[in-house]
């Protein structure tokens, strides 16, 4: 049995497509064009769709994936770069990520991740609050940050280490190197790796899988899991988000937005 | 020099059989009958012996394995039906269970689990409180708190991510999967598999090898291990016992012991 | 452009030698004749290297090398017999490790070591404090606290179960096992093994990409990273300097002195 529906707040396009079946919601990024980038509509749908299912009792797993080739490109450039120019910028625009992250850490159901292309920036760091990830073979994963001239983002200067260990954590975090699947994999930010065109059913599969046990428990074990890392996450998102309003704006990270605008890419 | 006792604490029959060897104890679950599952008895046998142990300065290191072919199926499921049903419950009998785990918490010896068939249940998540874990190569582990409808215990909520990293914890927590041996060691919760029949022989000798050292300074870095998680392990197991009290004859936790109690099996 | 020089804090002969490339710092350290063992004069050598590498903008990441064909031998221990026996003893002598672990704490930039050889005690228990780790093929790590009576050391109690998992951190540090390059690199504290003659470069070559990203970022991110560990090793060598101060000179710790000193070897 699937239901498919869209949660548009307005009239305006949906950028969130969520299917539900056999108790399992699936939630697909639907902003292909700019490679599911997150702008601050985007930011806020996945937010409201996160909460309505953590709020519908007949939702058990949600399942996350992109559409279109990409998983998600993360925060969309071209808003921060109106950020740091103050050219055409929202001042809310900050609080979309705010409020996902808030979402995120909020959400105690299982999360399955199917990662079907590249993952970048919270296109990456989403991963370290998703409990199993599958990615498809030629998925690819990488966080710009320092590159970019601003601090790790989205926990991840916590959950990265704690994930996939020190030394790979620092050199994600710190080279901005590429990651493939089977790295992931190795690393310990993903469960395995499945063929590109399995993946969302292998997902599904396993979302499934655990939604055939009784909610309750499953959703006491999810907040049990997350109750200790919890405080961790909450000190790691201020001390990030304090270091981010440093940075943001500095000659390094105006630099590389400029040469992102003009030939939209970051090195 | 092999010294080979009972610790009955009556003239019962004893549960846990010790034997004595170069300052390493080897403690035997003898519950066969019942895959050494764990009921009241067998709670307070292993807590009184892990006790004895830690006040005995003749014994360095402590290795546990389990008799008959069966590492341990966990807690009696009968007993837990018991206390749903009201029917011939011991009002003691959640004390054994938190005896053990008290006596798990305090144990400030090295502790090597030779896993030499099934664990369930607190048959796998007792090992996550083992300092050096060794499998059989046919052993088989697994939790099957989601279908039983009941949360995580034992601590694992939190040392199951911490030993086995999240992705792998949420999986084996929240689809109850078996994990074989190779699997065990790749996730992190055991140190290596072993042929079946060399598996106590290389317990013992990983053991002795450290059984050899000065044991005031194995002691100590036991100690200085533990005091790092030790708050993380209280705070999880009262948020455990908390949510056990909440499920504990719930609904689905009632179908799923009836059921077991018709079939022998959980699913 | 490569500059080199000497931290010599007077005229005597200097234990560091620094070299600068593209805004790397390679720290060598030269006292190859103890395999670069740490006596007083090389801990306060290290830690002003350290320091001075934090201030010198100039200076984006740091590389950390032994010289000699060792990468070093740890703690020496004719210092800390001294230290047991009274004779010839600096009561400045313990100053020079703490003083270590502070600048080790306290180093904000990325932290990246080429182990070119044996790492024995502090020689291994260091890289839990660096980020990056390369470690030559041939090269071998090993703690001998345990044999030598004494409790685990550099905040090895917590960081080496974070970077290792507590199986393979129980084993190396309760069984003072060797440890292989390929085995440190499976465990997690080495990012990977080189060859042992492209070992420096390779070092040389991750830490310059790093250095070539925006400095203000990077550092942002390691500080991220090591906010969240800061108080877990703040608490863990506290109870390591008490556990030590109770078990150095010790009649196990003595005997174990007196056996190194007679014969060279701790077993």
């Amino acid at each position: 049995m699937t239901q498919e529906r869209r949660d548009a707040p307005s009239a305006a396009r949906s950028l969130v497509r969520t299917t539900d079946e056999d108790a399992v919601r699936l939630v697909v990024l639907e902003r292909p064009e700019a490679r599911n980038a997150f702008d601050k509509a985007l930011y806020l749908e996945l937010s409201g769709a996160l909460a309505a299912a953590a709020a519908d009792p007949a939702v058990h797993v949600v399942v996350l994936t992109g559409s279109g080739g990409s998983f998600s490109a993360g925060q969309d450039l071209k808003e921060m770069a109106a950020l740091v120019t103050g050219e055409n910028a929202d001042p809310e625009a900050a609080k979309g990520f705010r409020g996902l992250m808030d979402a995120l850490c909020a959400f105690d159901k299982p999360l399955v991740a199917a990662v079907n292309g590249v993952g970048v920036g919270l296109g990456f760091t989403i991963l370290a609050h998703c409990d199993l990830v599958l990615v498809a073979e030629d998925a690819r994963l990488k966080v710009p940050f320092a590159e970019l001239g601003v601090p790790a983002e989205a926990a991840s200067s916590v959950l990265f280490p704690i994930r996939m260990g020190w030394q790979r954590a620092a050199e994600v975090l710190l080279t901005g190197k590429w990651v493939g699947a089977q790295e992931a994999v190795d690393a310990g930010i993903a469960l395995r790796a499945c063929p590109a065109d399995a993946l969302v059913g292998e997902a599904m599969a396993l979302a499934k899988q655990i939604a055939g046990h009784p909610p309750d428990a499953v959703r006491a074990i999810k907040r049990l899991m997350m109750a200790t890392q919890a405080p961790l996450v909450a000190a790691a998102r201020e001390r990030e988000d304090a270091a981010f309003a440093e940075l943001l704006g500095s000659a390094a990270n105006s630099a590389a937005l400029d040469r992102f605008g003009e030939t939209g890419r970051l090195s």
